[in-house]
């Protein structure tokens, strides 16, 4: 039986987005080659609210959250009901098929707290559950400490768009293996892929056919670039009795700062994840809860403006990178980018500390996205424009002193 | 081995506090007796923010937090640096021992998140875990949870204050029976006991021994009655080896709404919750954290203030209480009542039912925190003074209506 120092060994954060600040100093004479690239420090490891700010209107729905008083403070555990209703229609609208506020929505403290209880409500000793590999880092760590045992399935991306997506072979694959649940990010984090919508109707099928329990990040799912197509797995023709979807205005509307995130989807389920919520942190934030209020709400012309711009900061990095030799999947949605190094004398983690001690710049590591990704960096481009241009040069031109 | 289905079905969360919502309501007609109390509902559950409000500028530090932006948001997951600096040399003047902010510090989401790394830190298949009875109710669920196994110590309450606390020979016992984490709150909640100082020098002692990882939930211990001597274990003369120190500013300072609680102690438990959070919820939502500023930096006079006009509410409903025959524990400190009902004819349950719909009063069965409670209920009194003595008088009119 693992150990429980054994359990947090497999927890590590060290090069997880954000923790850059505690990761050690220390000499780097021995790598470093010329001198510093001059520019300000660029962090890729998440977006730039200060470049992209919140969502108008979320400031003043916290301050009448707050003037709410008691009310407001201590909601349900699944989050406030007037607020879960509202938010239902409109998520409803959005994913195309109808949602019961009261029995099929829980309000958690952002998506990571979605996640964590969606994997925890399906997770325990001995469950086999399918991860995608790449896909976003805490769904291998999530599905260990709960003592489920991972079954990797690649994603497919960089070649037939139609067959973007989980590689559907192999998905069945692990389903007739007994997997029992199957958790993925569409978009995909850290491509930018979206997954086809045959793919996502094929996914839906087989785990309805095989009862697997499907956990469905959509994070990213309204900053879809021009012209994309965007399948909601729940208003598939064929859906499993199991499946929660996960979404959040932390990314694309700038509130990570608030800790919100919606889980919707099988009523059983959500009942589970309100129970574990009220050991792990009782619920969101109350007074936060209310900038919810904002979401799917907000002035006209405020998301296509959001979208364009990031569509073009995408565009130039994807100049910089392709031209700087490093290939790089064009993301259909969301704001990550997710860059090939070229071949290099230097290891992918020591290419990563040297960018931010000699370039300014953070970036995270393919390896928390997939072990195999060695050669691979996910930069969340939602920045500021220039000074991500500036960065991403900076990365080529670092890459390139290291190029073997 | 346990199924995920048995492992929620002990999870149940139908009669904790603040879910009342949630509970169907139905026929009582074969129960009911006698007209209604009238009377405005009050919710004992928890406190009334409303009646006790959120400490000064708690609002204008969110307010500050919001404007910094980005850094403000994206903290580390274990909290702004910052931060923890001051707060972490104010509570270390608080406990009396020294605190190391950057080591031996987390904010968490409220003290249930706190809680809960704490435990999911120490607590894995197997281990046992000695709960004390009665005990705050989530520490017998956490430990459920995380697969521990549970060594019950009964609480001394209600004879000599000297021997308040865990009984010791029974933890000594425990102790030596290979229990590995002892969790336990002082204040109590729910007796609102504080344990004597001799039995704190005592269990430090023993778990040091030992080698007993200790929790201890002190989120009650600021507000303390006239006179009270408050031992904090982190600062005893034998310290052992592990020790997790919980607080949070949801009860006395009232910032329930923000979500927001402390843990601190060995450093390496400190890193593995900070890991475990990077997969729970990253952290505390990022503008609330400011609200810590305020923390143990109120106005002068004001935590005088809120503690008197505690002790005149706990005395007022002690009164009532006694004065109808039940007999009820004097809190030290925190807002907490335990008063044992009469013999009825009913179940607890059930009466706790008929409370709310007969008397429009919402308590917690003492069920939720010893197993055998059956014959008690627990009462958070931050409430509007006049309010709660209203409604302790229609429960003791209620208990005799029941009474056999």
């Amino acid at each position: 039986m693992i150990t429980i120092a054994e359990k947090f060994t497999a927890l590590g954060t060290d090069h997880a987005p954000g923790q850059e600040v505690r990761q050690r100093g220390g000499e780097f004479a021995e790598l470093t080659r010329g001198t510093k690239l001059q520019g300000g420090l660029v962090d890729f490891s998440h977006g730039d609210i200060d470049a992209h700010p919140p969502t108008p209107g979320s400031v003043e729905a916290w301050t009448e959250g707050y003037a709410i008083g008691g009310a407001q403070a201590y909601t349900e555990y699944r989050g406030l009901a007037d607020i879960r209703e509202g938010l239902a229609e409109r998520i409803a609208a959005f994913t195309g098929a109808p949602l019961d506020a009261q029995r099929e929505m829980i309000v958690t403290p952002g998506t990571q707290g979605a996640l964590f209880l969606a994997m925890g409500a399906t997770v325990t000793t001995g469950t086999k559950v399918a991860v995608i590999e790449p896909d976003y880092f805490a769904n291998r760590k999530l599905a260990q400490f709960f003592g489920g045992e991972i079954v990797p399935v690649p994603l497919n991306y960089g070649g037939d768009m139609q067959l973007n997506g989980p590689d559907l072979e192999r998905l069945e694959q692990a389903f007739q293996e007994g997997v029992e649940v199957l958790v993925f990010s569409t978009p995909n984090n850290p491509t930018g892929v979206v997954s086809a919508r045959a793919a996502i109707e094929r996914t839906a099928a087989m785990a309805a056919h095989h009862g697997v329990v499907v956990i469905v990040d959509q994070l990213y799912s309204r900053m879809l670039y021009g012209g994309e197509d965007y399948a909601h797995l729940r208003a598939c023709r064929n859906v499993p009795e199991n499946v929660i979807t996960i979404m959040g205005p932390s990314k694309t509307e700038s509130l990570s700062g608030f800790r919100l995130g919606v889980a919707f989807g099988t009523a059983e389920l959500v009942d589970r994840m309100e129970k574990l919520q009220a050991i792990v942190s009782l619920r969101a934030a109350g007074y936060n809860q209310a900038a919810l209020r904002t979401w799917f709400c907000e002035p006209q012309g405020w998301l296509t403006a959001r979208i364009k711009a990031h569509q073009e900061i995408r565009d130039d990095l994807l100049g910089v990178f392709r031209r700087g030799g490093m290939a790089t999947v064009t993301p259909q949605a969301g704001s990550y980018l997710y860059p090939q190094l070229p071949g290099m004398e230097i290891g992918l983690h020591d290419f990563v500390r040297l960018l931010r001690e000699q370039a300014a710049v953070i970036v995270t590591p393919g390896t928390e996205f997939a072990p195999h990704d060695i050669d691979r960096i996910r930069l969340n481009f939602s920045q500021d424009h220039q000074a991500a241009v500036d960065a991403a040069s900076r990365i080529v031109q670092l890459a390139k002193r290291y190029a073997s």
